[in-house]
């Protein structure tokens, strides 16, 4: 599968989606997308920038939501074109996922919308990747029956499916590293979202928390797993950052982080996964 | 709280929601609306008529999804005037919320969409009582930011909370008695979800299962643990329902059920609520 | 079934299990006991006073663990005796069994033990009456492979089942009401522990915390599931007790819980459980 | 900490415990231990031949046991002199503790008995190294007070504690990485074990059900996680295993396996842990 310029799948090194949760301003845009640019050019790792320009669930509906749809588009069309690198945002209805598609490389769906019919589909009718989160609420097989839709509606070849932990009792959430290797069975690329794996959902009562130390842990368990692509949002300030700051990871950290990805990746892939045919 | 032209609340009997999931025709909703307001009429027990008419969220994109809106509220309409008994709906959009808020008694919004800021504000706004089911993902007390977003949009005493339970390992939900007196905590009343309470998602490949058996049990126990208004999709004949038929309760023995429950419901409000003072 | 002189099962009135965590001294069970006794006397209630002469899985391995087995069992004989009152008390091992079964009515095997196969032989060779605790690992149906190993050895209609919450994420208990009636399965009693139930485990570090304000809504709800029995911890002073105080029921508030209860369970018990064979 | 010859700890190679669940016979368990030696032996992997002498919680009463505890010490005695492979096994009383001790290089305790505070402190107390295994019901942070438990009767600098997954529902388990991260605050190298870990427990009814094809991903993953050993039952012929055969890794399958967990590690412990000290 193709996404921007260059090929996903198991038999490639993994791709990489990265950047703060929410548009904060036109420069913090700019500024962090040429420090993940920068990063990510040096280790070669291919990569999408990451920002939303609306956050449409936040738990208290006090909290920032972003720039909207149109300030935002262009900002990260400014971002691309600029900082040369991809970019990537996430779509809440059918009439964001066909302006959207206008201005990005990639989109994503939100988890909790993950069996929103008309979505899913017009997702699938874009034209351009989409990168589809499991539901909190889904197993892992439950994602072929989304893919399905997203596929009926054209999307074929153009889905990739993100894992970002399952719900476990209140206030938590678990990943379960057998379902990265059961979404394989959509035949679409698997993503590992390491950072919203990692969040306390409602954990601060009108706000979600987060276990930023626990990143890496998930995130070299995943690429050991074995995936095609890790999304991981980060921020060069967390503790200022206007949404998800408690598990966003920081940017002065991302290379360190990433290099033993890299190292992982290429053991795990070289393994082969004929293992799991048992 | 007022809903059509009954009060409800915990020094209330409970009030009912029943109907066949989807509308599947004209005809079969007048006449199961017909056959609940004769049931519930004979019992004393406010009702109001529901069946939705898009499923929006279906776990397969090829499974029947309803009549659509405008035909759907229609129909609502004249089971209304016809049948005599005030009907609610589920809405999935902002713009759903205005057009069905014309049309009937009391919106809904569905679980998977709790979190969705714009269409709780929406609800809100609307002018009418608004049934919020909780998130499979979300914990009882994480329903207070909800419904203060509902409430700031001026639903203030418009609005009922709902249990339809909580994931629970895969495809399995669990209904946690305790969030039921929890969720009092947001100032609504809580209404106790016993259809989709043994709902097993996902749990026949393409399609939910469901466990019928249970319905009366938990639909007991809700009633005892105390509740302001009970939900249960109701079909004449489950085998053949279009949606929902594994947990959906026949309506021949909809009499048999609802009797034990006004009793447990006397006795229970009868004792008080202090003792969860402690 | 037959305990010490009663009949229990779904088509008597409940039975009751009774008493302090721990035997704090001889002088405060025989007061307990007492206090117990004369409460549930008046309202006819069938009641064994339950009390442990040892703590064997504390949190802490410095918190109080009781008298030890011979002290707590002369204890509990000197209770039957003055107060007149039936005892149960819990047994860890093969030979705790056979030493106990000579002191008291009832015997009693914890949650994480269900799985041990000598424990439960022995408990079914006894030839008393026991209450064998669900761990909070296990689902309802899995009971029956336990109560089958303590049938095969001798247990058959001396078998009571008993729910204590099942594993909820970390440091949470959930109660399934559905396995109050998959249980039934087993063709042995089921008893609902109502205290245990609201414990948080490992909750506060170094010992578990408990939400005793939920203890009335999980009894109603579980005698309008439907139950044999009733375990629930009791204590005057529940802030001073020496073990489980969080989530102990104070003494002085039982008969009026006790009363709501005896309404509900004769509601739902006249009501039938044919539903349930849908 | 030092194991028979060995260091073990996250500073130096994931060293192995390996072996058939049960002892089948004498002749089986020298067979299989010959063969993990040789294969752990040409890998330089530091391992143990782990085998039970008694099943003492299967899920039916007529499962088969093992050879008891006098014979089955014996084997492994044999075991370890004629193969020349350090052993373990493991215990369920503090009377078993005591008599193993003498046979064997290292201990377990079973992941149901971790909060029995005799069996415990008699780990502590024996003076052996211990392998202590967390509770499917418990929290990773909740394993420091089992460990306090086994470090005050004498245990400190011998103990290693041991994840094999936690509840997740009914009937599945689910490993959460992040608690091999949290468990290093014990002070104890963490062990994981990834044959249990793939159980379904009661998923077969009368017997626990088990998902080989996952052993690889989960091994894999709590390998980059950061772990100081691995525990995984092999067998050289899983479907006819007398004991979990269904979650057993084929022995023909492990110089594979082990080959690339080999290269995670390096490259994990290359890049250190400091990030989880966020």
């Amino acid at each position: 599968m193709k996404i921007a310029d260059f090929e996903v799948g198991l038999d490639k090194p993994f791709f990489l989606i990265a950047g703060p949760c929410v548009i904060e301003s036109r420069k913090h845009a700019l500024e962090v997308a040429k420090m993940v640019r920068d990063i990510t050019g040096e280790l070669g790792i291919n990569t999408l920038y990451k920002s939303s320009f609306d956050k449409a669930n936040r738990t208290s509906g006090t909290s920032f939501r972003g720039p909207g749809i149109q300030e935002g588009l262009e900002i990260l069309q400014e971002v691309r074109e600029t900082a040369g690198i991809p970019v990537l945002t996430d779509v809440h209805t059918p009439e964001q996922v066909e302006l959207a598609a206008k201005y990005v490389d990639m989109i994503q769906t939100p988890a909790f919308l993950c069996r929103q019919t008309d979505l899913i589909e017009a997702v699938g009718a874009c034209g351009i990747p989409a990168n589809i989160k499991k539901g909190q609420f889904l197993s892992p097989p439950e994602m072929i029956n989304v893919t399905k839709k997203a596929e009926a509606a054209g999307g074929k070849g153009r889905i990739t499916v993100c894992e970002r932990g399952a719900s476990f009792g209140y206030n938590n959430l678990v990943v379960d590293m057998r379902g990265l290797a059961q979404m394989r069975e959509t035949g679409c690329p698997v993503v590992f979202d390491a950072t919203h794996s990692v969040q306390l959902p409602g954990g601060q009562g009108d706000r979600s928390g987060g276990q930023r130390e626990f990143v890496p842990v998930l995130a070299r368990a995943a690429v050991a797993a074995g995936i095609s692509g890790i999304f991981m949002e980060t921020h060069p300030d967390p503790a200022n950052a206007k949404s998800d700051g408690p598990n966003a990871w920081p940017t002065q950290k991302l290379k360190a982080l990433l290099t033993v990805l890299q190292q992982l990746d290429q053991s795990t892939k070289a393994g082969g996964f004929s293992d799991t045919d048992l």
